[in-house]
């Protein structure tokens, strides 16, 4: 067994197929693929539970980063390790995060402590023929790094883009922002070099001498998709959400 | 201003509704009631930032928790803040977790260091007139302590618990656990004693000046459902999904 130092868990009671599995598997369906190196043994971005779904490519985590709008933020905090759920946007080659200067986590965050961000959206619920094998089907990612304060001529035209990735279809729908407004945005970046991706995908996988059992098992799809949107109390009847919000939100849902 | 320690910080750029909030706000309709003591002042669960949102009490905690499946778990390994997402399940009052004794996160909870899970479900994306108002509604939980490992006669039942939280409707629809399944599994847990809970819901909060821009501003609603069920390619056609599995699902979605 190789021993590495990074695991990304989602319901992993399973050793065989969740847990210990090599990084060449004979499950061979569950394998992603992953032309880059392995990180070094020792190395914190090395996932150590089933490797074989790790991907350390900067595709890789493009692709899950660009779907997801929430990061959780760990770091440490007067002797105990914290984790904050906070709005995050991938452009180009950095995850921006934005938030109030005075916040603790944003003070950290600009400080240029050490930070680790994961995210993780779950696509399935995986039920198997034994409790065991339950799992779900995810993309994940974990990243590490020390973030910088973003404060130059481009600082207005990214929280623009870091708006547009949260709420599709909407950058030509707001009033230009105020100074005052900016000044008290902290916008903080970390680069996307240090990390790993974890994906499952696919099918239970029992055990062979369970496939005879009369267990249902297969894949429950867990699917997100954006509502009708909802006029706020206050607003006129004549206004209505623009074609290219309701494009975006139609794409979000298909 | 309140200085707090704790912020659970959701596509915060607003500070007049999303971070600097006074505890009383006079956006009364976004308060949420908390008839229990706010945590002191310097209290690493007293929430900072737009604290008219948060909650304290355990009820509002088991309400969030028991909608959420994926916890993000902070612990400290080796110089670095470690994020990792992992199942979870709320049983009576803790915060059960499980995975391989041999993986680095599980070792951590086993052994009692300090850790800090959060969860966040994002239930609506807010559209403003200015992209400093928009935000999400979520259900947000930051959840402080040190784990203790569960090796007692209960353990197995537990674990049928924690599945049945995950899977709905499928607690008698699987094969009994084996005896090293039971062994390689680590079932640890957190009291959920030491919390801070954190609730958006409503339209967007507006700066007056801006109520007659001619901008669309309102709620997208988030909608997570389980889609049907897709049954694994090794099972027999004879093998259908439980009623109660179906029962379960379908009250998921609705």
């Amino acid at each position: 067994m190789v021993l590495l130092n990074t695991c990304l868990c989602v319901f992993s009671r399973c050793l065989k197929c969740w847990m210990l599995t090599p990084v060449l598997t004979s499950k061979g369906s569950h394998l992603l693929s992953n032309a880059s190196a392995i990180p070094p043994r020792g190395d914190k971005r090395r996932v150590r539970q089933s490797a074989n779904r790790a991907l350390y490519e900067q595709l890789d985590l493009f692709r899950v980063l660009d779907s997801a709008s929430i990061g959780h933020v760990a770091f440490n905090h007067d002797g105990w390790p914290q984790s904050i759920p906070t709005a995050i946007a991938r452009i180009d080659d950095h995850l921006y995060l934005h938030g109030s200067r005075s916040s603790r986590l944003y003070q950290a965050l600009a400080s240029g402590e050490r930070v680790c961000v994961s995210v993780c959206m779950v696509d399935a619920l995986i039920k198997a023929r034994s409790a065991f094998h339950c799992s779900m089907n995810y993309r994940s990612a974990v990243i590490y790094g020390c973030a910088e304060s973003v404060e130059n001529a481009d600082k207005e035209a990214l929280l623009d883009r870091f708006t547009e990735h949260l709420i599709p279809g909407t950058s030509d729908d707001y009033r230009a922002p105020l100074a005052k407004e900016l000044k008290a945005t902290e916008l903080v970046r970390l680069p996307l070099t240090d990390f790993a991706v974890k994906i499952r995908t696919g099918d239970p996988i029992d055990d062979d001498e369970d496939l005879e059992l009369p267990y249902w098992a297969g894949i429950i799809p867990m699917i997100t998709t954006a509502g009708i949107p909802i006029a706020s109390g206050n607003l006129p009847d004549t206004v209505k959400p623009s074609e290219s919000l309701l494009a975006a939100l139609q794409a979000m849902s298909s």
